[in-house]
């Protein structure tokens, strides 16, 4: 899969990509993440990429032509997909990350400092996106949250011991707790059930406990969760969970 | 403001300091980020912080020792707050942003590969905290997602020029188009209002968009909107807003 990150700060692409998962994918040639500065497009004599907005008002906007012609400039596979980063996005999660690691490339326009001149956004028909409600500098970071998310997704990326089926999120429950060694950690203690190899009994306390998380923390997951069709062995659990 | 990120890539955290506002920051003496990283306090002699979990499973998991020793070797300042980077945790937005920015320093715990030994959510006595529904493969991207968020309310890192005041979420709505030079660009031309230099005009069309934007994008974003006090001015936009 290949990446093209239109962004004003490439090295902080690059040098992200340079651990971890990421790097691994890279190595691997799973994928291919090619940053692309619009400053190095700008038609402008001072390399200018922004200018003061019409209608007055504090800050600058990044100008369509730079933005534009850099992203002419990206050859365009045949099942690619354009996103914007913007805090007027829909709001990505997980459903949208493997959606979008369904593409052969994802071209991801980052904003930085006040925002977009509107046009940007209509010219280029990328999809609007948020990673959440929160205010940022730049596209930079979140662009970098959805790349690791989607990346993680693809074949070959996770070893067999790092299965992203338990994940949290992946069925729309959270996680339940883990434990590993030593057995008691300052008076804490693992609980003995993790303890006695029984598998069966082991998988239905992580489920109970799945439950028990997800309806404290999350309550909306929950109530979601349950409006899908759930397993026999959910069911199962969900009788449990309603006794206690 | 000082931050302390634990985290096993330090370097990743470093080198994402060094762009932009965050830059701009630690050079104005704002801002100190200290990356602290549990492989050094690993008790271990193969420096391992990560052990089998308990139960059986895929992935290994960040095991109690380097964390909490890593946690306590950072001087706590008095008024301090401690967040650990979870799926499980409560979604980040920019009010918590808010509320971390009046701190003196921010600890944030960040995890890699599957996840936490519980017992280090425990001891820490961390707030969890996610940056929304989607898997990552570590707390250091998300990290500085908070980082960013929370350095641009401090006082003195954003210019007059830069003014959190307009930006989205800022007060529950999303911002309204922006535009910037040149006023028609591949046949696409800059609303006529924003032209005539009429203020007061500007500055209602500009509300006016608000509206319909978040209405349009969020829904839910514009229905909490209703629900608080308004001023006498969006009175009269909300007013405009149901006429057209």
């Amino acid at each position: 899969m290949r990446f093209d990150v239109l962004s004003l700060f490439p090295d902080m692409i690059r040098e992200a990509c340079n651990y971890s998962i990421i790097k691994r994918a890279l190595n691997d040639l799973i994928i291919e993440i090619n940053p692309v500065n619009p400053r190095d497009y700008t038609l402008d004599k001072h390399r200018k990429v922004d200018d003061t907005p019409y209608g007055g008002g504090a800050g600058m906007l990044l100008a369509c032509q730079p933005y534009i012609d850099a992203l002419k400039s990206i050859p365009k596979l045949k099942n690619s997909k354009t996103i914007i980063m913007t805090p007027q996005g829909e709001c990505f999660n997980q459903s949208m990350a493997k959606e979008f690691s369904k593409f052969e490339q994802l071209i991801i326009i980052c904003g930085h400092y006040e925002g977009f001149d509107e046009r940007i956004i209509q010219l280029s028909e990328a999809q609007e996106i948020s990673i959440g409600d929160f205010v940022m500098t730049g596209g930079e970071l979140p662009a970098l949250c959805i790349i690791d998310s989607v990346i993680r997704l693809l074949q070959g990326v996770l070893g067999d011991d790092e299965s992203f089926e338990n994940d949290s999120h992946y069925d729309g429950l959270l996680e339940h707790p883990h434990y590993t060694k030593p057995r008691e950690y300052e008076g804490l203690c693992v609980p003995e059930i993790l303890l006695n190899g029984n598998h069966e009994k082991i998988r239905e306390w992580r489920r109970l406990q799945q439950f028990i998380v997800t309806k404290n923390k999350r309550p909306d997951l929950f109530e979601k969760f349950l409006g899908t069709e759930l397993s026999d062995f959910d069911k199962k659990i969900l009788k449990i969970f309603n006794e206690i």
